[in-house]
């Protein structure tokens, strides 16, 4: 992976240096941050190596480029930063993806690819970053057919090594399941503290809300000032999800004014089910299943190949690709836990057009 | 408060059995449930001390009636028990106040006095009961004034007794607050489900859900057989608040349409405060402050009194009514945890015309 520079060494930050650091002790991390007092807390915490005076001082000479930055800051970053980036394969780790990708390709060609470690947002800054931060967590890779395939595999390298799980989904895939799994959820705690405190004068009331309310609304004590950016960037995805929980609330008010009680019984029971299932963990024992396909070396392949993989859930464990000497094709090696995900994802592959097959199973 | 009937023992009729019973160890509760198995199995834990083989054996010669049965079947209930419930006051706790109070006094005049103990209620059934589910849980009365101040009174000093912290308020106003705080949220949290899965091909993705998103839909995974009636018997003003949700959706979608972020960043921010500052609980070494007033010997007056409190949100500690010998008129005393929510009771209670003042202060 060689030299990593940490442009922003906040909470996101200040953790991929603590998890990198904690497992490859001395590895190489420049760090730089617009506030000094970060950068030096960075230092101190040991999140870094070294620090820069300048973020384009901070990309001199690195292998892995990390924006860790406010999304807002991004795309001027890449702008401003690709001249000194020589040959880096540069990511971020911003909440929404298709602007800020458009914005990478176009500084930095195929050695961008856009990253989004999901670990919540509740606190920020250094003092918050911990080497356990992404343990488990999911890290979404949004390679599209612009990225190259060793900047997508160094990324993901990255991502493991700092004990997350990456998933590649196509950026527009990602904007849309952040509306639905994280921006609307944040705005509908929102309304709904607004909505319980509509009366003013019953304020004092809002005491005896229970457990259920307190659950609901957590989330609204987020910071807007990261927030609004978010929501910025996502806006066409944020509103096509926040029209649809309109038209749900409409429509469950005419459920209930027309005492439609059976429809209304259904509703709630299909909500439940379906979030009893949600976090049901898959068995952690699944058999690691290797698929091999022959693909043509061109650029896109690999973004097409493990954004379905992603849309399917299906985790890719490890990845190889062995160029071919002959060239013009080069062999894709995945290796996929669960006998079923690995299936499901020749199926896919088949329906794209691939020739994938299982190239071993540790059953037989 | 003599002999106690607890119809229905599941998750808070039997809780309300082993709560008293660990308190006053003896306390006789007879008990009875349409399914026998929950009624003996609150008989082997100890929540009640015998079981009658009917609804009306089980009040006959009690003092005090709670009705724990699920809310749709409160106003037959009530009906049913009626000629054998003797002077018993009678008290239930369901989710929504109004039809229940109404259907109460109808059937026990000022005997009844409604009841809903804030605790939640993911979990059911009396496997599940324990003795410190009420531990400074709010109890919410709704008195009306055809209550009478004795069933008030007794009522109140049962939640006490069980580790509950009442609070009076009437009963469109208890609807109205648990629409906002309980109701509508449940509703919203099972809608993002819902819109989350709106997708269909990407339902293996929400297992990317972070744990904002966890937080946010943990209710819905109550059951739909408990809510629906609750929604049901407070349909007005759930579909009051649920309006009012609707709109802030459309309003927040063209806010963000518009691109008017200071607006988004304003209604986030407001929203984080009220959250931030719902939670903290109060000191809890207030000073309690006595408040006494004459009153008119007339229904109703407690009832104005008790919900003028609960509408600010003050808590009555302790609460004496000493009758006039010379008939007419009667001193009422109240004991109220900290000086500000006493003055702000005493001045409330001077714009209902009533000569209200501290009867004593610990400070002076």
């Amino acid at each position: 992976m060689g030299r990593l520079a940490l442009i922003g060494t906040g909470l996101i930050g200040g953790s991929i240096g603590l998890a990198l650091r904690s497992r490859a002790r001395g590895h190489p991390i420049v760090g730089y941050d617009r506030d000094p007092r970060a950068g030096q807390t960075a230092l101190e915490r040991g999140a870094v190596s070294e620090l820069a005076s300048s973020a384009s001082e901070a990309v001199g000479g690195a292998d892995v480029v990390v924006l860790a930055t406010p999304i807002e800051a991004l795309a001027g970053e890449l702008a401003t930063l690709a001249p000194w980036a020589g040959d880096a394969v540069v990511t971020d780790v911003g909440s929404a993806k298709a602007e800020v990708v458009d914005a990478g390709h176009g500084a930095l060609g195929d050695r961008f690819i856009g990253g989004h470690p999901m670990t919540g947002s509740e606190r920020h800054g250094i003092e918050a970053a911990h080497e356990d931060l992404f343990d488990d967590a999911w890290w979404i890779l949004t390679p599209t057919e612009l990225t190259s395939a060793s900047a997508y595999s160094t990324v993901r390298y990255l991502a493991q090594s700092l004990g997350a799980r990456p998933i590649a989904l196509a950026p527009d895939a990602h904007d849309a399941l952040v509306a639905r799994l994280s921006h609307v959820p944040q705005l509908a705690a929102s309304a709904l503290v607004e909505v319980a405190l509509a009366d003013g004068a019953d304020d004092s009331l809002l005491a005896l809300a229970g457990g259920g309310f307190r659950d609901v609304t957590r989330i609204a004590a987020s910071n807007p000032a990261l927030w609004v950016p978010i929501i910025r960037s996502n806006r066409s995805a944020v509103l096509a999800v926040l029209a649809r929980l309109e038209d749900r609330c409409a429509r469950l008010g005419e459920t209930i004014r027309q005492g439609r009680w059976h429809e209304l019984h259904e509703f709630l029971a299909a909500s439940r089910s379906a979030r009893l299932e949600l976090f049901v963990k898959p068995a952690q024992v699944e058999h690691p299943v290797t698929i091999a396909l022959v693909v043509p070396d061109r650029p896109g392949v690999l973004a097409e190949v493990t954004t379905a993989a992603g849309e399917l859930g299906a985790n890719i464990e490890d990845l190889r690709i062995i160029h071919s000497t002959e060239g013009g094709r080069g062999r894709l090696e995945l290796v996929i836990s669960g006998k079923p995900a690995a299936e499901a994802l020749v199926a896919a592959l088949h329906a794209r057009g691939y020739r994938a097959e299982r190239a071993d199973d540790v059953e037989q």
